[in-house]
C-alpha cells in the first residue's frame, strides 16, 4: 500500500506528545511507500472539517525542535463523535487526501476513536491502517507498561514536592502545613509519583490521597494533626479527583461547564477545600498550590527516559502501518530481569480503547492507607530518569512552532 | 573586633537564600576577626530562645550544597518583635555566645528587626556588627537595583506561563482561558516577569493584572472577551494581591487565620476569582494554575545570575562587618553603560527598613494598563540568565540539610 500519512493529537497536551508526533513525523518521511506527510489541525475537529497541513513543507529543524517543545504543537481537542455520519465525513477527507496511513496519538478517548476509524473503514471498504500512540500523564492506559508523559509530569511534579516539603521544614514555626493539588481525575497515578520525593522517613510527602481511596474526613485530621504533634508539620499531596465513600467530590464542581464533551467532570479546589478544613478544625496555618496544567507541560525539567520513549513509539507506529498493522496501538513492554528496558510492541486497540487502569490496589497497604512505595519506586523510578535537552534563549526555553501550510480543501 | 559570627534566616524561603547564607559562612570562615560561625534556628526565634547551632561542626560539602538547596536551611520565622525586653533577651543571647557580627538575611521586615537590635546594641553599649542582606521573591526592597530570589522565582514562572500559553495555544478548541496566579500581594514585579514569556504578540501572557493597578472587573472581562474573538484564546496573569478601587482583595482572605503576625493578610484565591467570572460572564472555559510556593523554591529552574549575586552579597555582608560597618544592608546597584554589571555596596539599613518599593507606575502605560515590555525587560531579563547546576540522583534535584549541632544554652 502506498499513499499519504496523517497524525494528528487528541486530548491534554503533555511534555512529550510532540516527541511522539516528531518520531511518527521523521519516520514518515523514510518511507517510500508513503508521499506526503499532513498533521491535523486540533486532532479530530480537523479531520471533521478538512484542516489539514503539509508537515513537508516545516523546516527540518523545526521538526527536529519537537522534541523540546511541550503542548501538542498540531493542536488539539477534546471532542467526541457521536453521529456514524461524522465517521463518513472522515473518512471523505482520508479519500479525497489520500490518506492510508493514520497515526493518532492519545489517550484511552482518542485510541477509543481511532479504534472506530479502523473498523468503519474496513466496513466501508477504504483500504488504510490505523495506528495508536499511547498519551497521557494520566496513565491510566491498559495495555502497555505505562504512558508517555507521565514520567515527565511525576518527575516535575515530585521535584516541587520536595521544594515544598523543604519550604515546610523551615517554615513551619509559622506556616505548618502544605497542600499540593495533583492532576488526576479518577487515577492516583500522579499523585502516588510524588512518594518518590521523599530519601528519608519525616520528609514530604507525609500524607498522599489517591481517588482510589474513598476520602474518609475525621481519619485524615487526625492523622494531619498526629503529624503536626510529632514533627511539627505536614505536607499533604492530593489528587484533583478524590472522592468521599459516596462518591461526592472532594472539590465539587461550579456549575454547567464542570462537565467536559466526554461527561468527565472538570474538577478543581481539593487543595483548597483541604487547606480550609485543617485550618477550621486544627487551626494549624496552611497553605495549597494547585500547578494544575503546569506540570503536564513542564518541558523546562522533563524526563529524557520518558521523552525518548514517546518518540519511539511514534517511529515504531510508522513502521507498523507500512508492515501492514491496523487498529493497534504501540505500546510499551518491560523486560523482566535486573535493569531497566522497554521493547515496543502492537496491542490491539480494542484492548486499549475506553477502559482506565486504576492505580493498583495491591501496592496500597490498606490498614495504613499508604503507598507500598518500595514496590512502586520500582515500578515508577526509571520512568524519571535523565532531563530533556532544552534549548534556552534570554534565560527561559525556547519552543518551535509549526507554520502549518494548509493543504487545500479539495472539492468532491 | 574580634568574637561570633551569627547568621539567621527570616521570612519566606527562596530558591536562593541560602546562597547568601552559604556566601555568609564561607566567608566568616575565612576571617582571622571570627572565631565560631553559629547559625540561629529559625531566625529571631532562635535568637530570643538561645537555639543556636555551631556551623563549624557541618561538614564543608554540606556548607557548599547550599548554593543548590532551596527552602531556608537554617530555618525562618514570621515573628515581630513587640517589646523592648525582647531585645534584651537577644542582646542577652549575644552576650552569653559573644556574637559580635551578625548577619540577618531577609526582607523588608528582617532588616527593621536587623537595624533595631543595630540601635539596641548602641544604646546597650554591646559592641558589635549588624549588617543585613536582602532577599524577596517579591522585589521590594529599596535601596538595592533588585532583591536575590526575585530573577529565580521570574526565570521559573515566566517558563511556566511560556508552557502554558503553547498548552492554550494547542488547547482552544475546547479550554479557551488559563488563568495563572503568581505571588505577590503587594507588589507585581512577579507578575509583571512572566511578560519575559513573549516572544512575540499573541503569544501569553495576553493580560497581567499587578496590585499597583485597581482591578475593574468590565473593562476586564471586555479585554478577556475581545481577545477571544480576535485569537480565540487568552492566558490571564493576576498577582494574589490584586485589589478593587475600594481596597477590597479579589481574593478575599477566610477568616482569622488570614492575618499574619505582621497584621498582613493572607491571600490565595485571586485565579479562582476569575476563573469563576470568565466562566459565568463570557461562557468560555476556564482553566486556573496556582503553583503559590512552589515557585519561590524553584531550584530545579533557578537564574545562575540570582544565585551567584546572593552568594556575592553573603560574602560582602561579612567583609562589611568585619571593616567596622554596622546598621547597613549589602545592596546590589547596577553599573550604567552596556552590558550588565552589578557593584555591592552597603547602604544603611534605615534607609530600607518597613518601606515598599511598588512597580514603577512610569512603566504601566496607563491609557491601555499594559506594562512598557521595552523597559521593564530591559531591567529585568539580566535577572533569570543561566540555570544553577543542581546535582540530581535518581532522576530528582538533591538538596543538602544541615545537621544543626546545638550549642549549649549556657546560663547566666
Amino acid at each position: 500500500m502506498t499513499g499519504n500519512c496523517l497524525v494528528a493529537q487528541s486530548g491534554g497536551p503533555t511534555a512529550v506528545i510532540n516527541a511522539a508526533a516528531c518520531g511518527v513525523i521523521q519516520a514518515a518521511f523514510r518511507q517510500t511507500a508513503i508521499k506526503a506527510v499532513y498533521g491535523a489541525h486540533n486532532g479530530i475537529l480537523g479531520m471533521l472539517n478538512g484542516r489539514l497541513f503539509d508537515l513537508g513543507r516545516e523546516d527540518s529543524a523545526t521538526i527536529a525542535g519537537l522534541r523540546h517543545t511541550p503542548s501538542s504543537a498540531l493542536g488539539t481537542c477534546r471532542y467526541k463523535i457521536e453521529a456514524a455520519a461524522q465517521y463518513d465525513a472522515i473518512l471523505r477527507t482520508f479519500h479525497k487526501h489520500d490518506i492510508r496511513f493514520f497515526v493518532y496519538i492519545g489517550g484511552n478517548d482518542s485510541q477509543d476513536t481511532a479504534d472506530k476509524i479502523h473498523r468503519y473503514a474496513l466496513d466501508a471498504g477504504y483500504a488504510m491502517r490505523v495506528v495508536g500512540v499511547p498519551k497521557t500523564v494520566d496513565n491510566d492506559l491498559c495495555a502497555t507498561d505505562h504512558c508517555p508523559g507521565y514520567g515527565s509530569v511525576v518527575k516535575l511534579t515530585a521535584a516541587m514536592v520536595r521544594e515544598v516539603g523543604l519550604d515546610t521544614e523551615a517554615s513551619c514555626s509559622t506556616d505548618k502545613v502544605n497542600v499540593i493539588e495533583t492532576m488526576g481525575r479518577n487515577s492516583g497515578w500522579i499523585a502516588a509519583g510524588t512518594g518518590l520525593a521523599r530519601q528519608a522517613p519525616g520528609q514530604a510527602p507525609d500524607i498522599i490521597l489517591l481517588p482510589e481511596v474513598d476520602f474518609d474526613r475525621e481519619p485524615f485530621l487526625r492523622r494531619v494533626d498526629r503529624l503536626l504533634e510529632t514533627q511539627g508539620r505536614c505536607v499533604v499531596v492530593v489528587a484533583e479527583g478524590v472522592r468521599y465513600g459516596d462518591g461526592t467530590y472532594l472539590a465539587e464542581g461550579d456549575g454547567p461547564l464542570a462537565v467536559d464533551a466526554f461527561g468527565h467532570r472538570q474538577l478543581g479546589g481539593a487543595a483548597i477545600v483541604l487547606k480550609t478544613m485543617i485550618e477550621r478544625e486544627l487551626g494549624a496555618k496552611t497553605r495549597y498550590c494547585r500547578p494544575s496544567i503546569i506540570n503536564r507541560n513542564g518541558i523546562h525539567f522533563a524526563s529524557a527516559t520518558d521523552s525518548e520513549e514517546s518518540y519511539r513509539l511514534g517511529v515504531a507506529a510508522v513502521r507498523f502501518a507500512v508492515e501492514g498493522h491496523s487498529g493497534v496501538m504501540t505500546a510499551l513492554v518491560r523486560r523482566p530481569g535486573k535493569g531497566y528496558r522497554c521493547d515496543i510492541e502492537a496491542v490491539p486497540l480494542r484492548e486499549v480503547a475506553n477502559q482506565e487502569r486504576p492505580f493498583p490496589r495491591e501496592w496500597i497497604v490498606a490498614e495504613e492507607n499508604r503507598i507500598d512505595m518500595d514496590r512502586f519506586r520500582a515500578y515508577a523510578l526509571p520512568l524519571i530518569q535523565g532531563e530533556v535537552a532544552v534549548p534556552i534563549e534570554d534565560g527561559l526555553p525556547v519552543p518551535v512552532r509549526l507554520r502549518k501550510h494548509f493543504v487545500e480543501q479539495l472539492h468532491e
